[in-house]
């Protein structure tokens, strides 16, 4: 093939993503130019250390620690940054944009902080920025956001986008474990990492909703705006009291969108917490590190996307079919395509707002009237309670369990209320604190 | 707006989904314009009674039955085609093309017998086909085959895409109804149409599924050649050893690649029946009216899509999304900037090579040795059995019912055994004849 029919590539991160990603390149090349007509060449590879020993057999000559060799290249047309963190990436992949090469990552942390920002640059710089890989792996997030659903007002986000945590959960579900049971199997396993904490605490999963949402919504959406709770407290109680009461327990990362008066900003609310859903809904059934995205769209209603959400080759599907639609893009010399739109502003609704079923569980003196101080601190915080569960009691600590989740009552109330309980003198323990999540039911029948 | 910021847009067709997008696009008109810049206008409605009564309210003067005004207007850049059928839509689809309108189409059945031969006019004469809501209603399937998944060498596509079987499937598992009871019901809620041969005979399905495959596949799939079985025959007990035997029935619409060796043509399956599928399995809790695509790809490994499959706001969530993507195009004066492409020739291998597991149910004379001759007439076959039920035993017709299910066996094999058996003399009645579908479990934990 001659010149004009290749197409450079700069590869910056040669780990687990970008080897798959190399590789694919060159296993694949026959589709890859049958789907594009030209050669997609990576030209050079920015890494840390040349002389690591890697998995994948890779021309020495490529290997640089120097990222100018690549951002400094006039050939060199498409960027792939797949460092990860938001600093190098985040100068490395705005300094791509500046100097007029198409961008490609998988760069969750950086789209989530700066995409807004990158975004506008890139169509000042008139070349592109693809993002697929940022959430989800290989499902088709970004792309059903930005063109697949865009007649829709979208309404509802419930999204299990952190495989760590939903494996974590789901073997606790499955076997009754705690955390620090399964927790050490899920780091020998490569499923989590040595230090869990972004995954457990959820801030993996509030910086992938922070970039859906931001689409979804047509907002920015910080997020170190996004409450969070993360899945160290629970207890293999929570997950028995779960399933007696047809729930199952998922890390959410949740968003809906208020109707909004004509001429009213709307207001949304983003979050992320362990929470109950029904075990008859569908994301009930999305298990161990597949994640899964529930959408509803004011015309489309109910959609979800299910797959692997993360692992070389799940992520490389992402990566190599943004590089391929970029291609389409030079090869029609058009950037910008889809224009990144903000819609008027939406402003965020604070956490204490958001009204929300719960489920809290507590350890109390087993004795007459507890349940009556109780409901009546429920009461005066407006806060009905939908059912109790009083199972267990140690007859030793003279102590009883009680279980209750409540019907729609504001977080500041429940807070509110949660603190009283917590005061009580026969109140030994507040050992469980959930919110549930009635997804509807989708089926009509 | 000016007139270098309208797109003018022919409807044709203003039935339940062209109501819906004709709603929709004036409804939408200020989202729509914040997406395109552009003003989005239905300048002609092509229907064939201008004077019947409508649920939506429409300026007369729109309306038209002759189809010339929208296919010789040249100020009609976009046509979309929501006509249904092949004929006249066919024609009228052509002939958008060669006038150099752009298409955006719902339209399965042209898609499905004519879609590689518009796609290909389509690139000579440099407009665009857009045919997202063909398949699936608002489902992402289309680009994501076409975009997202690019990259992937697709090896299986497991799909339920006829609302209306599953609909009627869905409540003869729950309520044990026969299907005689269920489809006036679906007919009544406007689920299935009064002569539903192209929803139970799985023609509807096969359709869609030749349109996924031809873009899975990159071949162009006859849905003529697409083998069918309809849901008729299908009985309550059916139903029942499917539960006891932990599967549940589901149309399914499938498409399996095998391996090519380099050089060498691939071969594929694509078919049509109701299958066992098990209930740990994603598709098996698509219920109702719902619509799911399971795929598996050599990247992305397993993928499902999930959605409402029909509907006037569903389908019409499509159209308009395609209906931005081509005022995209226009904008960037862009055209088939994602190229049609058909890979290296691909057969259809014939479904007696096609190896499955199967299920069979059978009315036997209830007295010693039955068992054995069906056994002996299978191991002839080399038909190996999985289990066996026996259960229910008529005691006045001296008739017992058995149920079988084999491991992976040839159609042609089994086809073969089954005619052996129907004529021992012992065998009162085939009952039931399935396939099973083993789903692999998608969750490694």
């Amino acid at each position: 093939m001659n010149n004009d029919k290749t197409i450079n590539i700069g590869l910056m991160g040669l780990g687990v993503v970008g080897s798959g990603v190399l590789r694919i390149i060159h296993e694949k090349a026959r589709v890859l130019a049958l789907e594009t007509d030209r050669n997609l060449r990576v030209k050079k590879i920015l890494v840390r250390e040349k002389a690591k020993v890697r998995d994948i057999s890779v021309d020495a000559a490529l290997l640089t620690n120097d990222p100018d060799e690549i951002l400094d290249d006039p050939t060199i047309s498409i960027v792939i940054e797949l460092i990860g963190g938001v600093e190098p990436a985040y100068a490395y992949a705005k300094r791509a944009i500046l100097a007029g090469k198409h961008l490609v990552t998988g760069n969750k942390d950086v789209m989530a902080v700066h995409g807004p920002e990158l975004l506008r640059l890139a169509n000042e710089k008139s070349v592109d920025v693809y993002f697929e890989a940022s959430v989800g792996g290989g499902i088709p997030l970004i792309g059903s956001f930005r063109s697949d659903l865009v007649a829709n007002e979208i309404r509802e986000i419930y999204a299990i986008i952190n495989g760590t945590t939903n494996y974590i959960l789901t073997r606790m579900s499955r076997e009754g474990a705690a955390l620090t049971e399964v927790l050490p199997d899920a780091q020998r396993l490569g499923f989590a990492e040595a230090d869990p904490t972004k995954d457990v605490e959820g801030i993996d999963a509030a910086y992938k909703l922070a970039i859906l949402t931001s689409l979804a919504f047509r907002t920015e959406v910080d997020p170190a705006d996004i409450p969070r709770t993360g899945i160290m407290q629970l207890e293999p109680a929570d997950f028995r009291y779960a399933q007696d009461l047809g729930y199952v327990i998922k890390l959410l990362a949740l968003a809906r969108q208020e109707n909004a008066a004509p001429q009213q900003s709307a207001r949304y609310e983003a979050s992320v917490y362990p929470a109950l859903v029904p075990q008859t809904a569908p994301l009930a059934s999305v298990d161990g590190v597949y994640n899964a995205v529930y959408v509803v769209g004011d015309l489309v209603g109910n959609v979800m996307f299910y797959g692997r959400g993360a692992g070389s080759e799940p992520t490389a599907s992402a990566i190599v079919a943004d590089v391929i639609d970029v291609a389409h893009n030079i090869i029609s010399q058009v950037t910008n395509r889809i224009p990144y739109t903000i819609d008027s502003a939406k402003t965020m609704k604070p956490m204490d707002e958001v009204e929300t079923r719960f489920y809290f569980r507590l350890w109390v003196a087993d004795r007459p009237g507890v349940l009556a101080k109780i409901a009546s601190i429920c009461g005066t915080h407006r806060i009905s309670i939908a059912s109790v569960i009083q199972k267990e009691a140690d007859p030793e600590e003279q102590t009883a369990e009680i279980v209750i989740t409540t019907h729609d009552a504001y977080e500041r109330a429940m807070q509110a209320a949660l603190q009283d309980i917590a005061a009580l003198d026969v109140v030994a323990r507040v050992a469980g604190f959930l919110r549930i999540v009635d997804l509807g039911e989708p089926v009509r029948v």
